[in-house]
């Protein structure tokens, strides 16, 4: 019930707090009403889950923000305008164009377009990218129209636009928006900037062929994408950290450092893991078990093929079959490859009568799964069709549910921790106006006040993703954030409380009845495949010295002292330090050179004068020389090195 | 060509000697001319790869030995007369019974009856027993008697015994024999032992029902296994060898310890790995990892499935396709499960150029891989679907192989001798007079005798086995024996000259031309599942502490002294040690019966004068109380003997 009178709407900013305002207020007058400044960097406001220009008027209640450069909603807002931009800039220059669809997306926008015979290259973005900037400076309003159906169409077949007529076809009168800026009119449901004047750097990025709606039947498009920005400085981050990304590629560095390998023998998205990235992986499947340990966690080890009857009971049998590979038939019966553990460490936790005392029950596993992938979306290491979950299931009490998160939680910051990577979370709540949740609502809010608690408690960064929730439990993603301040969703901590029945999971309680567990599913690394992967972008393949394939490299200046050479290597490797011996007979600096290019953190020159002294001159991979050192010395500073995990300098 | 006289035959003995005897003679009188004594032993000969009665003329010159029970063809022999004399206990016992077929088997024999309504029951086996002793006794000569076909049917009419006339319509004239002993007479090819006074002792094992030549269709006979000694304490040893295996039964110890779970659901022949299984399965991958690493090898992961244009090329698809699981459709591709991690390793290799001064590449990996077996041959972990192997394949020149096979032998016998488990080598040679073989025939001859050269060098008892070579390359089989002194073929190294050929393989030589590496596959352990399996039973399930799943269980005798027990728990685990902690408020007696039971190898006692004295009351598995340690003296102790891999004393 509104006890509102009709003539104001109240806006509950992110703060909390609740502000009345006259009826026919607009974005721009409640963030007047906050601040000049933050008037006139608003790029658009959001008001519930849509988001409208700033000069709107506010259609009614709710929940509000305003939406500066430094929100998703923000740089949606200015990109979707820039897409605009673009088209007017190009028509501008080839007015015979004709237009598509121009949308923003994740980092920046494109326009599709029909140049008909005419052959749009490179060397003409400079063109359209000068174009826009002089357009911008013309700070042009982006005006919003509202047309009558017939009008629109009487536009558009005026102009010639036959894309535009198309779209019309699927809109209904009275819902019907054009946008204008400068001598562009666009079929547009907005919401835009202000005006042109906020994009200040602009750059074209690519040209791609793009089919009308998808369908390789109708004409292929031109599609251009682009990305702007309100300060030039920022247009030059985004670069370099385009060339950076580039150059860390963990493609380009996997195979340069022998971590893996997609033979298209063997199968596309099927890597194959090399010795240095084997031991990459061991060392992190090592820590990863040693936390695992500690915390009360038990390995187990299962098939990576299960009857079709695991699947059907789990539910992920035929639903998602889609994902999966194609059952085989074994006997009379059907077998997957498993495309997750769950089913199998279920059927471990029901193979044996459990008590209340006995939980929590903490069975992990790192367990390789496969799922089908469409050949078009695989992706290195960071996306394929065969994968291994650093997984784990905890069977616990409702009662036991929070410590169990919150252990969850810990484990988590702990192992990102280690690599310097802040984490965020994202809580994902049921929707509770939808009815397709299983398990009891009481668990429900139990479940999700007590992981608001824990994300309280913890005092973690996180946001609340309502109606995100899986259909069997709320659930908690982690948001890494890499060297280059890209976003990776990594681990997640999902409750579940349907497979507990679906497999008749139980355990007796202190009154000797029969209860079901709550699942926790968790794993922080997610895949191990697509974390490696992370990892080698995020540290530019410089590992730190614990997870670097080979950590030390002797470099003798001659056979004179291959013997000392061999005996430090043998020494190091006693210490369970993984040592190259560059022998051959190449010019130091040659061997130097290759240590570097493979990334090897130290490198030890053994010459007459560290023979004479018992001494290495130490080298560090990008710092250069480090000086003279005691033999035993170095060796001891290394192995205190690789203990503490230290991250590179 | 032969330069004999007609009159003579030429033997050649085990010890290579040559031997003249007139034509004519017989087993006997050769045993004889060596010693009385032999001859008193002797159950049969054997000529070239037939086995012959003692008293049979030799039909030819050939390679010689005599049978005695400490042999193979010995015992077949032995067993074969013991179904016959069993034959005739039943006869006598039974009059109206008729007989199928009675062969020796690995252990003892087994004689299909059919008793028509009666019913036999274990109760009835006793009598036979008895009358079989009573037979034997009475020195009954084994007689081999040539017959005409149509008299073997006129005699088998007259008994009234279908099964021989069905089995005689498939034997031609002139091949037909009998062998009577005593009152019994048989269709039989033999050979027989001389006489029944030589079977001393007999147990008739087992009842069970088999159809006439396996076909359900046709009438179910009753099976008698029985087996039979030519001494009474040989008897003795036998059954207390069977009790002892069915106390070490991997599947009961299997189950008690928590090492592994079948699960109908997950799948038949698919062991799921439980947490004290994986714990064992662990530290052993970790013992030969490092060995590995000691030894040269790089460990790689491969993925579970491959395009099976692998197995095309490598020949296993479809020849081998009965024992693979079906193909998967990916795209327009098919997949398999692998059922050999080879051919990805091939790939490994083949991804990159490689020069002679590279090699030996030595890629190992802990591969599972998946293959089809009928329901019916499933066992525990002996048996299974889906294993793991400790694989590894060595990619060097011709003139690195020798040392290459040497250093496969001696980390194999190594490993075994951690165990205490001797190895005896089997050399799978060529059959110079096929022509299956790929690779060239001096390439074959140098590896066979590099082989036979290097057996010798390391001093290892072996056999040649000429013809059971592989296609592709001549082999070695290692068979270890376990503390029972049953014998098991384990790990298997592997010449291979044919995938590289298939595989394109090659390097470039100092010659600056590409040649092709010669592959060695070797996997010592061959199976964790099968090698856990001979494991549980070699040890009865008391593992060495190193591999114990459980290594200490701390047993505090009141509640007065849990946090003292937390302490010292604490300290272990910091020292690596896996520790059990039993706060229960159970008696003393109990918690010691319990960890008795789950077979942890030390308990630690605390009470009051442990508490006082900072010393805890030790006492061993199956040994019970050690006395009285200091706490710190005993973790020292403990992790000097994880460390030496100390066997259980």
């Amino acid at each position: 019930m509104d006890i509102m009178k009709e003539d104001k709407i109240r806006l509950t900013l992110p703060d909390g707090s609740i502000k009345e305002f006259e009826k026919g207020s607009t974005g721009r007058d409640v963030a007047e009403s906050i601040s000049k400044g933050l008037a006139r960097n608003a790029l658009s406001v959001t008001l519930d889950d849509e988001i409208l220009d700033m000069d709107r008027e506010l259609p009614h209640s709710g929940a509000f923000k305003i939406n500066t450069w430094d929100t998703d909603d923000g740089k949606y807002t200015f990109w979707h305008s820039s897409a605009h931009l673009m088209a007017e800039a190009v028509q501008e220059l080839y007015p015979d164009v004709k237009f598509g669809i121009g949308p923003p997306i994740d980092q920046g926008f494109y326009y599709d377009m029909d140049f008909g015979d005419e052959k749009l290259t490179l060397e003409d973005l400079e063109k359209i990218e000068n174009k826009m900037i002089e357009l911008a400076r013309q700070k042009n309003e982006y005006k919003r129209i509202e047309v009558p159906k017939k009008e629109a169409i009487d536009y558009f077949e005026n102009k010639g636009d036959p894309y535009k007529l198309d779209l019309l076809e699927g809109l209904e009168d009275g819902e019907i928006t054009f946008y204008e800026q400068g001598k562009f009119t666009d079929l547009c449901r907005g919401p835009h900037i202000p005006s042109t004047d906020k994009i200040k750097a602009v750059k074209l990025m690519n040209i791609a062929g793009a089919y009308w709606h998808g369908d390789e039947n109708n004409k292929q498009l031109t599609r251009v994408y682009g990305i702007t920005f309100p300060k030039k400085s920022m247009l030059d981050d985004y670069l370099h950290m385009l060339d950076e990304a580039k150059r860390r590629d963990h493609k380009k560095l996997g195979k340069q450092l022998g971590i893996y390998l997609i033979d298209s023998m063997v199968g596309q998205g099927l890597p194959i893991w090399l010795p240095n990235g084997t031991i990459l992986r061991r060392e992190l499947e090592a820590f990863m078990r040693a936390e695992q340990k500690r915390r009360g966690y038990q390995e187990v080890i299962t098939p990576h093929i299960g009857n079709i009857r695991l699947y059907e009971t789990s539910g992920h049998y035929p639903y998602y079959s889609h994902s999966q590979f194609t059952p085989m038939d074994v006997d009379d019966e059907k077998y997957m490859l498993k495309p997750m553990n769950c089913p199998h460490h279920h059927r471990i936790y029901a193979s044996e009568m459990h008590s209340y005392r006995d939980l929590p029950v903490r069975l992990a596993e790192f367990g390789s799964v496969y799922r089908y992938e469409q050949s078009g979306e695989l992706n290195g290491l960071s996306r394929v069709r065969g994968f291994t979950q650093d997984d784990a299931h905890i069977y616990c009490t409702q009662d036991q549910l929070k410590q169990e998160i919150k252990n969850c939680i810990d484990l988590t910051e702990y192992v990102f921790g280690i690599f310097d990577m802040p984490v965020d979370i994202r809580l994902s709540f049921r929707d509770e106006n939808e009815d397709k949740y299983g398990g009891k609502t009481e668990y429900w809010e139990r479940a999700q006040r007590e992981i608001r608690e824990v994300a309280d408690e913890v005092g973690m960064d996180y946001t609340i993703e309502e109606g995100e929730a899986s259909f069997y439990g709320p659930k908690i993603d982690f948001i890494i954030k890499d060297a280059l301040g890209r976003k990776w969703q990594l681990g997640t901590v999902q409750v579940d409380y349907v497979m507990p029945e679906r497999f008749d999971l139980t355990y007796v309680g202190s009154d000797n009845q029969k209860h079901r567990p709550v699942i926790i599913h968790r794993a922080p690394f997610g895949s191990m495949e697509r974390f490696t992967s992370i990892l080698i972008e995020h540290f530019a393949g410089d590992f730190p010295l614990w997870l670097s394939p080979i950590q030390v490299s002797i470099l003798p200046l001659s056979d004179d002292y291959n013997d000392l050479a061999d005996n430090y290597a043998d020494q190091l490797k006693n210490e369970d330090i993984r040592v190259n011996l560059d022998k051959r007979s190449e010019q130091i600096g040659a061997k130097i050179r290759d240590a570097e290019t493979q990334k090897i953190p130290y490198m030890l020159i053994i010459g007459e004068k560290e023979k004479a002294n018992g001494t290495v001159a130490v080298r560090k991979h990008k710092k250069g020389n480090l000086g003279s050192f005691n033999f035993s010395d170095f060796i001891s500073n290394l192995v205190k090195e690789v203990t503490s995990k230290k991250l590179p300098d």
